[in-house]
């Protein structure tokens, strides 16, 4: 077959999933991968450095696409409704690819060493999003602190949606992964009094 | 010198943790280690498998001691405020050697791969956390999250500590943190309306 048959790069990705979970991703050789995507593996070279960037891709889109809508997101939301507001935006780049990315989360819980990456590209997006809510007039800190809390709240809304036997749309389990961070921060989430403003954090200060 | 001395462990990682700051991780040899600490190379590897095991030792009784304190909380508290309360009575293990602490996070900020293991290690005490909350009764989804959020909190309170020239203890970072961590997930921080009760989070469903 063609190496410049048209979308090389999605058929080596979809067929690379295919193996990486039906015999491992450590078992899986470049060679099989171009085999079954009726590619080169040379072909395979020109898209990907290695086995693993069919996993992490260099280009992902996210990051750019976090930080757009964090400083585009409006003046008044507060920092982690900001992030939710992000994070809302690039559900269609999950969306879109649903399929693969749910065999992609399958590889990955499958193998600890590919955890530890995926950890490192979180907390990398994590900075990202730190960077981009600093510039919105956040001190880092707390940037900081309110960005770690939106990727555990996207992690948690990533896991539900992969799951969910209903397919709800991504932007909801967001949606409510983040009223769930809200109830577990909350003092006394049963109480009726609801009528005390909480103290002035120290980040504000 | 005898390597039979007493305390050639905390010798050794004192001698370590100087050498890692002033020559870098990477630079340092387990023989500079030793024949700093007055020891032989023998004594350290009775002590450490290598080098990084000094950073990230496989005796580290904080994950006990979170479950512990996890699970012999109030039962009234919520999720945050478990975590919270395991990680204030965790926060001897880190005064009573502030200055190595302190020593050791310079040596992993400076490490983009020692930084990725200490990313691996928070995730671990995570899944150490959500398993305490969920024998408390929580489902696993929102126990996971709360435990995502407690260690997002800890490691800002952890940063705020390091770097405080006050020297206030860490628990009172934590403290602070906790409000913070509140005040991020308010959905309006500044509203004066605060009468209205939060709808049910799905994870009580």
């Amino acid at each position: 077959m063609s190496r410049w048959k048209p979308d090389a790069r999605g058929r080596l990705e979809k067929a690379a999933l295919e193996l990486y979970n039906a015999k491992g991703f450590d078992a899986t050789t470049v060679a099989e991968i171009a085999a079954r995507a009726g590619l080169t593996e040379r072909t395979f070279f020109r898209h990907f450095t290695d086995k693993r960037e069919v996993l992490f891709p260099n280009n992902n889109p996210l990051a750019d696409l976090l930080t757009k809508a964090t400083t585009n997101a409006p003046t008044d939301l507060p920092p982690l409704e900001v992030i939710t507001h992000a994070l809302t935006q690039a559900a269609p780049l999950f969306e879109e690819r649903a399929d693969l990315v749910r065999q992609r989360q399958a590889v990955i819980t499958a193998n600890p060493s590919l955890q530890e990456r995926e950890l490192a590209k979180l907390a990398a997006l994590a900075t990202t999003l730190t960077h981009a809510l600093h510039k919105r007039g956040l001190n880092t800190a707390t940037a900081a602190l309110a960005a770690d809390i939106g990727i555990a709240t996207f992690k948690a809304a990533f896991e539900h949606w992969t799951n969910d036997p209903d397919r709800h749309p991504l932007a909801h389990h967001i949606r409510q992964t983040l009223n769930t961070a809200r109830h577990i921060t909350t003092n006394h989430p049963y109480a009726d009094d609801t009528t005390t403003t909480p103290p002035p954090p120290e980040c504000e200060g």
